[in-house]
């Protein structure tokens, strides 16, 4: 079996009896993915027909080379909201040239995840915090359900921060469409209730908890098809100005790529990054949640692959940004997908909707869609990570909470700029402060503690330092100002030991710092010592000039140290 | 005695003994300086009475807030290029508006390093990697070296990227100005062998070491003298267009600060905050060393506030960005300076140079500066940490030769920013992979070590891992990783057993990802069992619903784990 062998390797292992699973979680994740790749498209400030475009390719480019097996990929709320964003100041939404925008940015984040894979950089998926996710993600929602809210109620607003929105909102109420607002109205609560009542009804009924719940995600479905009738019955777009879809193309869309410029890459390259960055890592915490549920697992650096190739696709075939999205992705795991032909199966129904049925969506009324983003974001809004969250660690909570304001009042591009600065923070904090004790014998063992934690004995002139941690260039320097602290503490010292039980690397900085501090401290008569040094650390410094130096005092266990030290110290011109 | 006395630490111990030391080590200094601060202000683009204004004020700053007792604080080779290299798009240099920008340039710098104290963000100055500072010195000091031909040669040259200024230099040398050069060359040539001849003829004559290498640095002036006499005497400004650097005003500044503007805030604060971080960081390594020679120590947050006083007050009195400089700091050191008393030495002599000698620099010949210059950096070229790093560590060598090549061929400030991401890149790799080990008895005791490297024993459907750093977001997902791939191996276990001894701490999304094992361990009927954990960790974690729990399956010793696995495993269902 070759490694890059053609066929993905659920297809050389598909066993018949999956495929009854796969095509009812293919057939049930398209009857999501019709209103929401609609709606996502408005979001993102594009025509219908791209939403659509972007939920065919993807999945089956997904199919072919991501590790999940359970992953929807297609339009999601937060790439969508951030494209807009992207977008905004470079083009008017719906034109021509904002939709090649978006083309492009869908190519450019694609072609940075994808060449992320075979730099194994997948390991960055892991690298915001969940706190700063969460708080992104709640930001993110609450922005998407206010900017909804133009649609929802038919009222012209600007589009600016949250709080000129709001703003205008308290202020224009009596311009609101009220024809509109009612539509949008009664589908958020035909939403919602579906979502509370319905799912606890059907349990109630019999009907088995996954099916229920799966029952209830088909309800934005039967909104978008109520109020399609009730308006094209009611003939409201004409006598009540509500807004409808109207034409949407019909036929598959040309392949192709438009040309980029170097131009319209300075303004794309950084939105790309961060919509790259959210969608990865967001797909990558959904699939894994699910993967671990079934003892599978997804392996990062083919997911860069396999959704870079995801968002290429998209491109190729005139879509926008996509990635894995949280919903669609429980309800196809929970409706029985077993591979990835279940996204093969509803891009292919996708492609039927596309081809023929798309003069169906021309009633559809924009309130509606506007009412399904709100209802599914609204689920997006996550305050139990910040409850656990404050319980558990304040500064966690707040950096959640400072990612989440900074979502709202700085915009979103801003937001996530900030959370990823707060993990960087965060890391170089935590790596420049190395965990280290001083240690003393435990009475009568060859054990050594902490002397702040426990009674131990320790030997007079002798500094014992245990380092908890690898030495590196942001956190050695430390070890040499804890050293000068103890010294200055205690200025009779005549030795300091260093325990490397827990130093499993050591970089050319942290070298040059132990081979300063050892000069430094033979200049004035303090011997250095090592012990515990593991066995590739001792075999790198072994050739330097420190290593040499050090020969005759480094020693295998703490202990030796000890009672070589105690000899020393009773040498003649020191008498015990 | 108060913490926040109005008179520093230093002065008020002042010991009548170290008045001969400073005033030596103040005037020595100063020599230094004038030749420097000319030099240097003409490297930044400025003309020459700024770099004086940026010796006096600056110094005395420094003096009251600063913790080093012998860092030599003006202006320095690379925050001058990276003045020029920021204010290039933005003005032409020598205008009022570039001099104005300038002095922005130091009041931002100041107020950023200034505000840092407080927020103890000191550690920042040992976040990047000795070999991307020494790589980013090299790169600045051949672009500064080869930026001075033009001034050393009397030739005009474009000021663009590095190759088109050689390129330049190759097709217009029939253009150079022979006297300039002639004067040029001989500065450098006196120059070198000052240095390299200088220092050991002295020895041979029996001069101490320190004094002797002290003479040599007095050579710069004795060039900027020499030159001036011959310009003045041969009338070589007019015969022979050699460039003078012309008449300086005369007199102190007047002190205040220019209007700042919110729109010149924004092409400023990205090149403040990196002239901040490498000044600080340059300052703060070297003020370590020469403290470590005298067993003293600096405080990186108290310095934050010594540099960024210095920069505020460079500000103040028409100057422009300062900070300390290696070799000054070094004469000054070994000149004597036993407090930043010789620093107010140094800044009073500017004052008086200042005040009325400054027609003398009238027919000082650019050249000469030029020659001072490319001298200096000369210095700087670092070959010596590329070489151990190469011997020592090949991904150290590389981030150096990388940042080294950003410099060089991006420019100063992108070479600086890919060393910081090389930094950033670095510790996240570092950070998302955490060392872990398998771990089995030693027979016969209690100590348990890695499978892989010793004969252990271990248990039949029992994985024993060793956990070897602290747990937090970055790298708590590779442990969940490293679990599922055991477990694959291994199909047969019944328990995975944790042993925490050197989890220092658990975050937020640790805790997450170890509470989601536990459950998903449990749904698969394998046990999950925790040893070794710390105290404060186990505090944290014991009110958690994950403590609750692992209540009963925490062990204080890895020991007692294996005994009651070994207890566990003999129950009637699985016979021994």
């Amino acid at each position: 079996m070759h490694k890059y062998a053609l066929l993905p390797d659920w297809l050389r292992r598909y066993q018949r009896q999956w495929i009854t699973g796969d095509l009812t979680a293919g057939l049930i994740v398209t009857v999501m993915l019709i209103p929401q790749s609609l709606a996502y498209a408005m979001l993102a400030g594009l025509p219908p027909e791209v939403g659509l475009y972007a939920s065919v390719l993807p999945l089956i480019a997904y199919a072919l080379l991501g590790t999940s097996m359970t992953l929807a990929v297609g339009p999601v709320a937060v790439a969508s909201l951030m494209t807009a964003s992207a977008l905004a100041p470079l083009a008017t939404a719906g034109t021509a040239e904002y939709i090649t925008l978006a083309v492009l940015l869908a190519l450019i984040s694609g072609v940075l995840l994808f060449t992320a894979g075979p730099l194994r950089l997948g390991f960055l998926a892991y690298f915001l915090s969940h706190p700063v996710i969460s708080g992104f993600i709640s930001g993110s929602a609450v922005l998407i359900a206010i900017g909804q809210l133009k649609s929802l109620l038919g009222v012209a607003l600007p589009s600016g921060s949250i709080i000129d929105t709001v703003a205008a909102l308290a202020t224009s109420y009596d311009k609101v469409n009220p024809v509109t607002a009612m539509i949008g109205g009664t589908a958020i609560a035909f939403l919602l209730s579906a979502r509370l009542r319905l799912a606890p009804l059907l349990k109630a009924l019999g009907m088995p908890a996954s099916l229920a719940e799966m029952m209830t995600r088909l309800a934005p479905m039967a909104a978008v098809i109520g109020a399609t009738l009730y308006v094209m019955q009611s003939g409201v777009d004409r006598t009540a100005n509500v807004s409808i879809v109207g034409a949407v193309p019909s036929g598959l869309p040309a392949l192709g790529l438009p040309a980029l410029e170097w131009s319209q890459l300075s303004g794309l390259w950084l939105p790309a990054l961060l919509i790259s960055l959210v969608g990865f890592v967001e797909s990558v915490s959904v699939a894994q949640s699910l993967a671990l549920k079934r003892g599978q697992r997804i392996q990062p650096d083919r997911e860069l692959l396999g959704i870079g190739a995801a968002n290429i696709a998209s491109a190729f075939s005139g879509g926008y940004p996509v990635t894995g999205g949280f919903a669609r992705s429980v309800v196809n795991f929970s409706a029985g997908a077993h591979t990835p032909a279940a996204g093969v199966i509803s891009a292919l129904l996708m492609t039927m909707v596309i081809a023929g049925m798309t003069g169906w969506f021309h009633y559809l009324p924009h309130t509606v869609l506007a009412a399904t983003i709100i209802v599914a974001v609204s689920s997006l809004i996550d305050v139990d990570t910040l409850k656990e969250a404050w319980r558990y660690d304040k500064a966690d909570a707040l950096s959640l909470l400072l990612t989440f304001s900074g979502v709202l009042l700085l915009g979103v591009e801003e937001g996530i700029l900030l959370g990823v600065a707060l993990s960087l923070a965060v890391l170089v904090w935590r790596s420049s402060h190395p965990h280290m004790a001083v240690v003393g014998r435990v009475p009568g063992t060859e054990h050594f503690r902490n002397v702040d934690r426990q009674q131990v004995e320790t030997l007079p002139g002798l500094i014992a330092l245990r380092i908890d941690e690898s030495l590196y260039f942001a956190n050695a320097h430390m070890l040499e100002e804890k050293v000068e602290a103890l010294l200055r503490a205690q200025p009779q010292t005549r030795g300091v030991l260093l325990i490397m039980s827990a130093v499993n690397q050591l970089d050319a900085t942290a070298l040059g710092v132990l081979t300063d501090l050892e000069k430094n401290l033979a200049s004035r008569s303090i011997c250095l010592h090592f012990s515990e040094v593991k066995g590739p650390v001792l075999d790198r410094i072994r050739p330097t000039p420190l290593g040499q130096r050090m020969q005759d005092r480094t020693f295998l266990s703490t202990h030796q140290a000890f009672l070589a030290f105690s000899d020393m110290a009773s040498l003649p011109n020191q008498p015990a």
